[in-house]
């Protein structure tokens, strides 16, 4: 186990909410119940005062730190979580759970429809950013938390964390929204309605009925994927990367032509097929949907409880980030700012696009660390 | 019919090369006859000293100004090109041919091959830019024309400019190459793969005897071209164009889900479709590959011609430019500088991203007028 590291964990399973109490959901459906993965690294404080919930991106999962029993690779933000590390488990209390709609062990469009008794598919109800809170608030009431010292999340996890503390700031000391938006632009739209695209024109999506049938949207879901990934670096990022070298890999048959010519090709091909075995097209449909409808500042109202229990906020952005660049987290930072909300908010020189969140990009993750510890040494007052 | 405009013009045809003759290509194959469609506008000069060569981009055609009989809109450069426009054809002579691996009258993978009395489809032979100019001069020597005063094109028409002008530079006077590149990086070569994976995964691709089974991978090109436009505009373009405006146009049915939910994504929709009845997901192909191995200056003898015999050049890129932008022009311009070329460089103020090269972009007008304005005046000397 390398230095620094949790060691081993397990994912934990949880049924929230019940058909007689199911969650209500911002389009008026009714769920329930609701199963919930989730994982804890570190030792919840005695006054419960050192919870830090993890919210996690588009194709995360609870899996954020440690390794599973056997694998070889660990959680997604294993960089940032651990004994030592920015978000240090041998102070906080970390809670990471895969979110409503997704595909990791929390009930989704995948999941059985307890009234049909065959998958939701697209029956599934459409999700708003705050039926993610609502779940994952029901996960905190059960663990028996009633506060977080602070939230985190990057991308739509940074979502999260903003529309968690907009409408319940009593319940979030500190708000860390990293390489979000609240309000994507038409660009934005625009990626996610291809990707789409490419999955519901699939000739195995076969109307988000596809597992039952015993097939799969494969092919769509790997070209959303690469899109996607194309968006998650920068320009110069690839260009470093890649550049224009052959593919020495596994070169195309037959010389150049249309096969797997270029490095880079080679690289996003290698993206999506990796994709698909952790990865279900509904989820894809349905959680680029939240990002596509979120608007908080929308609401009118959506400042009026922050004005009265403000929130310390860290919003962060990276300079090469051209999904969710700069323009979004200052608009961000705006918002709150005209609410009198105490706000930090760091541009971080980094050439690795919207990755960055992800990587152990130093500058960022001592942001990270000094806001954590001061909102430790702050506590729960 | 508009002031300003050259009225109604006709498509013509051509055979070029035999088969005893054939086009030989850079990859060894040999192709005979081919078949070219071109256009003309105004008069050739008594002395031949007035013709300039439009190069079209992806997906254009030898249609580039004027109107088809009964049509409605005019060729596709139609602002440019006219009586007292920058191109003004009252002055010039001007020629646009439908290139090589084109869908609109020229010989392509698309064609029949006269061997087997069959669509090429993917036996059709790699293209090299090199092919692309060879065509263009054997269009030109149909015509009887020795040396052009100009060529002109944007986006891979400025690539067929590049490399005409490099090679042949006696027969070309002025080159004016706008928003285009000498080499992709890895992010545009990104893009198209993703693209021709769209095309090639279709299940009616057919290994590309699609129009032989009498089906067409429809899905696929309308993907490709749908996110192709995402890069063609600028991101604050989109924004301005669309932002998060609901479709107003066909509402999605049955509420918010996973339809048309967005005014971008029924503009992204429409361009996709309307896309489908013009173009040839083949030529698609071929095309994108063109552009993706281009990289001329690697040939270390690239600017022995052109030291011989200087090109005047105009190299334009838009600020906003993010599919070619300004750095790639830049890389343009500093090898034709080390090559003793005289070079005037513009870089035009435009929000429009890469379509800005086809639109009517004041600055972008005058530059290209006061450049050809001059070549005109100094004549083929």
């Amino acid at each position: 186990m390398p230095a620094g590291s949790i060691g081993v964990v397990e994912t934990q399973h949880v049924q929230l909410f019940t058909a007689e109490e199911p969650l209500r959901m911002l389009n008026g459906a009714s769920l329930g119940p609701v199963a919930v993965a989730y994982e804890t690294y570190g030792e919840l404080s005695p006054n419960r005062d050192n919870a830090v919930m993890v919210c996690h991106a588009l194709t995360g999962d609870a899996h954020a730190a440690g390794f599973h029993s056997g694998a070889e690779r660990p959680g997604w933000w294993d960089n940032l979580i651990g004994p030592g590390k920015p978000l240090d488990t041998d102070r906080f209390f970390v809670i990471c759970a895969n979110l409503l709609g997704g595909c990791q062990g929390t009930t989704g469009p995948a999941s059985v429809n307890p009234e049909t008794g065959r998958a939701f598919g697209l029956d599934f109800p459409l999700i708003a950013m705050t039926d993610l809170v609502a779940v994952h608030r029901a996960l905190l009431a059960h663990l028996g938390i009633e506060r977080l010292l602070a939230a985190l999340g990057g991308s739509l996890g940074g979502m999260q964390v903003l529309q968690w503390a907009l409408d319940h700031p009593e319940q979030v000391a500190n708000a860390l929204v990293v390489a979000a938006s609240s309000r994507l632009n038409a660009q934005n739209i625009a990626f996610s309605a291809v990707a789409r695209r490419a999955i519901m024109t699939d000739r195995f999506f076969k109307d988000g009925r596809y597992a039952e049938e015993g097939v799969s949207p494969a092919t769509g879901l790997a070209i959303a994927r690469m899109m996607a990934h194309i968006t998650y670096l920068s320009e110069a990022a690839l260009e470093e990367k890649f550049g224009r070298e052959p593919n020495r890999r596994q070169p195309s048959v037959g010389g150049p032509g249309f096969g797997i010519d270029f490095a880079v090709e080679s690289y996003l091909d290698h993206q999506g097929q990796v994709f698909l075995e952790r990865f279900d097209a509904l989820s894809y449909l349905y959680l680029t949907r939240v990002m596509d409808y979120f608007d908080p500042f929308a609401d009118p109202g959506s400042l009026t409880a922050v004005r009265a229990h403000p929130v310390n906020w860290l919003v962060v952005s990276f300079e090469s980030d051209w999904r969710f660049g700069t323009d979004h987290s200052r608009r961000i930072v705006r918002k709150l700012e005209g609410a009198g909300q105490p706000v930090t908010f760091r541009e971080i020189p980094s050439t690795w696009g919207h990755d960055s969140f992800l990587l152990p990009v130093e500058r960022y993750h001592q942001t990270v660390r000094a806001f954590l510890d001061r909102a430790l040494e702050e506590g729960l007052r």
